[in-house]
């Protein structure tokens, strides 16, 4: 996969790239990544990337011309045509089925804004995408871009060694994971619950089942919603809204 | 504010710490950061900070000793209890509004994992919460832990230069930032919406916030479930349920 970056600070991208998994994926060629500062695309003389906005009020807006620019400067050699994603608080809540869907593509131009926003132009005129991480506040678009980065790349087949973990995840099943215990089978007192040292496989799939369930129903019913479940789930289901209910 | 982040990639963090608004805070002494790998802290000759997990499955699971032992080193220096926030998709998921309550904080305490996931304990026994920066799969607790002391960082006062920046950004008003347009007034052929050159500023203000609640109702209608509206505003939603309806 390429991943082309419109950055003013391609700096911060350097060590979450050298690290882990990304690093990984660029050592054995599964990514290829390039930053371009739009700042080197401005036609004006003081190289100003952004401006006052149109009706005043607070901030700086990035103008259209260095970007549009310098996007047609990476799309004049190519044949297909890349997807452009913007970084934007308005944008798209980005999930794992986009990560999944961007995984599948081969080339991916990121554009990381600053500043009090965009001008509409580029957002009407140049993305493909819009995309949002979370209801929060950051101050660029390059963390942003660094999470959808690093979710995609680590679904491309090959990057992660044990092909199983990914497919287990949170979210890729649609349930929180179920809790992990390793040793000590006690640690200052609390202990490992007895089933999962029993060796029975199948009550500790049930075990597991049911914890997973039980995190997902107390943290975040919403990812109960479209999901659908066997006789034995909605029992414990009911159960746990039943004591909920009278407690 | 003082931030410690327990991480075995503490390299990952570098670029982001000296960019930008981070960059910022921590030369005007709003933040200061220390780095804890608490590969330092394993009592093993081996230095292992993973485990097996207890009943079998793919991966590996962080072992409770070093985590307890390295925050154990921080907070015998502490006379107030730091906040311990534990990275992970379980977690509650990040909004704004945690990020206010952060901001009040004075010492926050990051563990970022890696692998499969945390041992139980670490969870139940250590951390003071649990964060999500979205319903994605990361490869570990590193970006999450830069986007929450991003987004919380930019709120201290102080921090950013210009203090109504932060109260207009998008979530902190609730609703998505109307579209900002700033020179030239046409730009291949897209115009400047005529109202914001009119010098009209009361209808420049209405326009503004029409367009953000418009976008909002369009992109987003989840953030407009809690809102109390202006009879006007509410006139504009009737006409755009209507018009959505007959489409």
């Amino acid at each position: 996969m390429k991943v082309d970056i419109l950055t003013l600070f391609p700096e911060m991208f350097e060590g979450v790239f050298q690290s882990s998994i990304l690093k990984k994926a660029i050592d054995q060629n599964f990514l290829q990544y390039h930053y371009i500062n739009f700042r080197d695309y401005t036609d004006n003389k003081h190289n100003k990337v952004d401006d006052y906005p149109y009706g005043g009020g607070a901030g700086m807006v990035l103008k259209p011309q260095p970007i549009f620019d310098a996007i047609a400067s990476i799309e004049k050699e190519e044949t297909v045509k890349p997807r452009i994603i913007l970084m934007c608080p308005q944008g798209e809540p980005y999930t794992q089925r986009k990560a999944e869907e961007l995984a599948k593509e081969d080339h991916l131009i990121f554009i990381c804004g600053h500043y009090e926003g965009y001008d509409e132009r580029i957002r009407t005129g140049l993305a493909t995408d819009e995309i949002s991480i979370g209801d929060y506040v950051l101050t660029g678009g390059e963390l942003g871009a660094m999470v959808v980065i690093d979710s995609v790349v680590r679904l491309i087949p090959g990057v992660l060694g044990n092909d199983t973990s990914a497919v287990e995840d949170s979210f890729s099943t649609g349930l929180l994971e179920h809790p992990h215990y390793t040793r000590p089978a006690e640690f200052r007192g609390m202990k490992v619950p007895d089933v999962l040292l029993s060796g029975n496989h199948a009550h500790i799939d049930t075990w597991r089942r049911k914890q997973a369930l039980k995190r997902t129903f107390l943290r975040r019913p919403d990812l109960l919603e479209n999901q659908s479940f066997s006789v034995e789930e909605k029992e414990w289901l009911k159960q746990w809204k039943e004591s909920k209910g009278s407690s």
